[in-house]
């Protein structure tokens, strides 16, 4: 059952009940997250863009004593204000920042004490929700419903995270004995086509939640296009590998060249290959044979442009992959839900729209992230949350299978640094109709 | 007298005549400007992303020999092999490169083997235009052409690459002793307004002259907007350095904030503070003191930003940009051939247009520097001219003070990276209607 | 009482019982530093140079596992080779190594898993004590007695590299809540003198224990010359930095002064100061103002050096630091064993030898750690113990306040690099006669 | 003919015609080094540590304006501040510096303005001497004596530089044709026995030149030991790389081993494999097939180190060979003055004394670079000429070919760090008697 966080009602239409029982359900599943990790498991920072569990646990405890308790609870008491320090992200407007390269020498508090944080903090916010006064409930309601999609973010960074910091441990430790999805083979990859059009790209201000980057809804001129049926699969990335698709100037972009040279870089992330030259890869389940059918994970934008070069294609941009997604009819996953936090193979759409477009893999775009026009950040602090990173960054489009199902739509946004690969991030191809 | 490179003309309407004029001409221009120049001077490297004006002079000419004389010139004999792997840029199609950030240290060709390699290339060349079967001219007249405007480039390179360089020099050398050009008023700043449309961008394919990113020529919506009649003065710019611009978190993107704090810089490039407080600036022609009615320039993109966030307005996109360039009436300049490479103030337009579309300083747009709807990229070596550097830029729009006159148009598209502050780079401010 | 790992007995004549005792002792020295520490605590690692507190735990057994029980007891089953890799630290000679730097990352085994490994080894070890055949004892027990000098060693990084991880935190945990020691006043500097004299420098080989490195004894010409009567202080030094010494480049080496302006440094490790302009420090029990009567420890060697020069005085070499050494009287310390770990006041000796020589703070010498006159390494993995780090270092002496008792002697020599700073070092003055 | 520099005279001794004598060949020698150099090659920087000959021919030059005419010369005006600023070296106690690593970006004061200030500094040098009082005169001769022994270090280093310069070059520019040395054969491998001893080390004080860092002479103890008769010739060292040394890490310091990792060096600087596997060397005098008999040079302290490991022996002390040094009956060489710089074959001393101590190449010590007892730096800021670089080095013994003659003697003490290469260093082998 999806844990959608109120995102189906307009905030006016949220009951208190509604509101309480999403916000247990939401900072449950963080918990449950972290249930079968070991204190150390929740405190290590393998990278200075990764963050640890208990950090990702305390910091999304932070921002509702932040933004909900601290002005809607006259009784709150801050319990030390260096953990503000420690455990604001980058919140300039509300004070300064630990270094967030050192997040994985925060060995105080440790897990046991962060957990009392967030029952404390859970406990007063329940308190709020059901005591506060008419007159600012509407308001209450909205920040909540944000801090819990928020939470939800971070619990997709909390898959991601841990698992680039296992991968760093020759013991492969896996955060799941389940076995992973059953086998299955991928669709045959079609070519969908649709026609030109102005589009209307962007969420409607219906007061039904969404991020403000995915507004305001606004008009594209798209040129008519096609879309793969499906995303691209480890088998035909394995044949672009093969036929040297990594040495091979013409397909990289100048900075992706750049980078191969630099980073020595020649597989997917998590790839390694053994002596007899099969190709394996660390899942969250452990060591995996790399499955051929399986959807393709773990490249970067230079990756994914390249691989599409290649391909005699192109990637699609956001607003292609929107349109797209308007005519999507299957319910897609796997989403983080599942509890297996690894992609699986695409089948066929059974109305023949394109397959796999929610869940499973995050779908690069060749589109940079950047304000829709007449974009305005809200004010205050809050205003930080997105609007000041629409810079360098690409749009991905889609969700993952470490996504909470529900999470995600067809307008959402999410945005990368071209050269990262820790997400669950994939390939889609696109081309001229 | 501008030098226009024939990009007056469509390609088969080019007459030998005109384009020998041109080719010599464009050639000439580039000796011009190394005239004063000492060998130490030519072969000094001041930064990993700048050349020495040697390698410059060389490097155009290799670009002949590559491009134009190896594949059309039957008698045409390389003189060193080890010559193209020195003067090679980034053409991966043709060889491999000698490493970008050791330019400086090619003390061997010296000035005069390259003046000689000029000579011998430029006579070679004109030497082919005159003689080559009518069959082939059109295709050696087109890649001439695209030399030329390629070398056209490179001597805008010239001028910021050198300015760097010397202003690694405490003894503040300077390139031209002419004095600074008569100082004015700068207009008054209004807003003009354009109406929504769905317009027409990039460059028409019509024989004439233009980059492979400017077209294909495509659709877009473009809102209402209004655009400043003239760019950011230096005087304006004071203003926000007084204000603390450099020091409001919230006015920067969260990587131009983070550039800042590496790099600890608080006023645009070339500028110094002396001990009484007065503002210098580096110019070609030496130390000058800061003119608050002269055009604002050698600012990054993350500096245009916050610029505009501080004065209540936004950076326009490159489609405002080009349309609202379609509306100038001036001539505009200075440009390299005025020789002073440096900006002046800018002056109402008698029709009240916007002002100083053209030369001046490039202005920083919002637009990422990606491929337009349909681009493709020419197949061959040529091809790696601009397709593979659409990733991590900003474009940039109308020309500076070290373009040569009638190099730039409106649908032109400069790019550079969001710190990339050597370039004549500058802010004209952009608003919703 | 201390612990002395039988280093006061000649191999031959150490008993099965007294070793069996020594051992259990040194093992639990350890665990009980690691006693009140948290899961998290025992994993941080704030800088490559430093190791997590569980790492040491667990790379100190591997050691008795590699270098005891491997060759010596028959029916020993190593628990998986991973293991070896990760706690492996340097040794070429028995396998690769994880990577330094990230054995933070080492969430795996946890805590418990590395008690698990001390005890199953702790077990063997005893066992294969108390029933190894006679003709392998002495190998034996003299490789059981390096492995409880190579744990105590570990005791004192332990105490170091937490101290440097706890002192990341804002919150500056503390390692132990016992008071401060009794404040008390240091003894005034006196100046005390020793004769020309041809040395003998360096450890007897007589079965007692000493590091390679202290071998063999030769002889030395040491010139006369005078030492001071106890190490520098806290106050000492601060008047060194009110006077500007931080700031003053003919009193710093050529490194040291690039070092400064590199790194900004102006005070000892662990020093800040309050908008008082009050000095404090971070110690193992917590933030303390700074004692002028203390000694002062935790600089590096370009500051003894620079503190040497302004007050006009050298730092000794470790010949010269031995002879006085050889007349010292006094039981000294603190040591680890008293629970405090930080330096205390050095009061005079009774009978006017230099005070304070052993335990308190490491006091550099001008002696580069380099072989002793036919040094030679013992063959074998265990020969890469010290002779491979005789490069690039500086000869400490005399043990500190985290150094176990019994652990240290006059011969004894430790070295670290130039810059370091995070092990208790500090100051002892010496001069021409 | 050797330039001694007046070395061979106490200062009291020397006349005015010697001294101007001398001052005038040293200072030509400089020029001489420069003649066939093209501005730009002038002033190419290669690396931090390296400077421009331009620059050398500049700071020779400023020291004695600094230092001689300065102090001594009234009516001596200053060209212009900045180039006091820009050819500074090191000296804090007589102003600010421009950055070491950006030398190569002074264009100007171009070769003919340096050429230009030699000249005016030169004649009034030289007018100095002649005209000096009486009384100042000892005052005067001894720094002008140190600045010629100056000029001879940059001569050695605008050699080294030039070819670190040029060899960064795909032409291979050649600073000499002159033909190399005539081929002859390596002389036998020997050990040369020398006793044990007190020795006496260091010069005497007696007002013939040496540098500061030589004195005072002092007593060491000196156990017997055996020399080599010859340095490690290029053949041999082949045999080392034949056999895997450069992958054997129980041969190199760890501090090597770890430069290996990061450097992935795997033969002596300036050698390369041509695709038949051939090894050849870039020299002076363009690339030449590299000789086995010819003496090796170019390798760091931690190859030298690992040599000697993997030859069974190791590198001497400075005091050891000091002691054989005075045995050496040859006149050894090849020094500058031979015009090739370039090492020979050492053939057999005709007397069995060590052959090759002086000239062809530095002889890396197992001695780091440190005070000598009792060694006190000159007053003001000639004081910083060598003891603030007494840590981090290690001594380099008996010139090379890169030397002018007559400037080294067996006292002499040069010192580079132990990755550095760059200097024309090799390895003579010691081994216990
Ligand atoms: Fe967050
Ligand atoms: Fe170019
Ligand atoms: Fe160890
Ligand atoms: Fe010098």
């Amino acid at each position: 059952e999806p844990v959608p966080a109120c995102n189906d009602l307009a905030v006016d239409a949220i009951s208190r009940e509604r509101l309480t029982r999403d916000f247990l359900a939401v900072r449950a599943a963080t918990e449950n997250l972290a249930a079968t990790l070991t204190a150390e498991d929740q405190n290590i920072q393998s990278m200075p863009g990764a963050s640890p569990v208990k950090w990702h646990r305390a910091h999304t405890t932070w921002f509702f004593e932040t933004f909900v308790l601290k002005p809607h609870h006259a009784d709150w008491r801050e319990i030390d204000p260096a953990w503000a320090y420690l455990f604001n992200s980058y919140y300039n407007g509300v004070g300064e920042q630990y270094p967030r390269p050192q997040r994985g020498l925060i060995s105080r508090p440790d897990v046991g004490e962060v957990g009392r944080y967030r029952s404390a903090v859970d406990q007063a916010v329940v308190e709020l929700i059901e005591s506060a006064p008419i007159e600012r409930w509407q308001e209450l309601a909205a920040i909540v419903r944000l801090g819990l999609n928020h939470e939800q973010q971070h619990q997709e960074l909390i898959a991601t995270d841990l698992k680039h910091g296992f991968s760093q441990n020759p013991l492969h430790p896996a955060w799941t004995d389940r076995p992973a999805a059953a086998e299955r083979e991928a669709a045959e990859l079609r070519w969908i086509g649709f026609e030109e059009r102005i589009a209307q790209i962007g969420a409607f201000d219906d007061g039904r939640f969404c991020f403000d980057n995915e507004m305001p809804r606004h008009r594209e001129v798209v040129e008519s296009f096609q879309l793969a049926s499906r995303p691209v699969t480890c088998g035909e990335y394995l044949a672009f590998m093969e036929d040297g698709g990594y040495g091979k100037a013409d397909l990289w972009l100048s900075d992706g060249w750049a980078w191969l040279q630099e980073t020595r870089i020649d597989a997917p992330l998590y790839w390694q290959r053994d002596d007899d030259g099969r190709w394996w890869q660390y899942t969250l389940g452990g060591l995996r044979p790399v499955d051929e059918d399986e959807t393709l994970a773990h490249v970067s934008f230079y990756e994914a442009f390249a691989y599409a070069q290649w391909a005699g294609a192109r990637l699609p941009t956001e607003a292609e992959w929107e349109i797209a997604a308007g005519s999507a009819t299957d319910g897609n996953g796997p989403f983080a839900d599942d509890g297996r936090l690894h992609p699986t193979a695409v089948t066929e759409d059974r109305n023949g729209s394109p397959a796999g477009m929610f869940g499973n893999v995050w779908e690069w775009t060749a589109s940079s992230y950047a304000p829709y026009p007449g974009f305005q950040a809200p004010r205050g602090a809050v205003g930080e949350y997105n609007g000041k990173f629409m810079a360098n960054q690409m749009v991905l489009r889609g969700g993952s299978c470490a996504t909470p199902k529900g999470h995600v739509r067809a307008t959402y946004r999410n945005f990368f640094y071209p050269p990262d690969r820790w997400q669950f991030s994939g390939i889609r191809l696109a081309r001229r109709a």
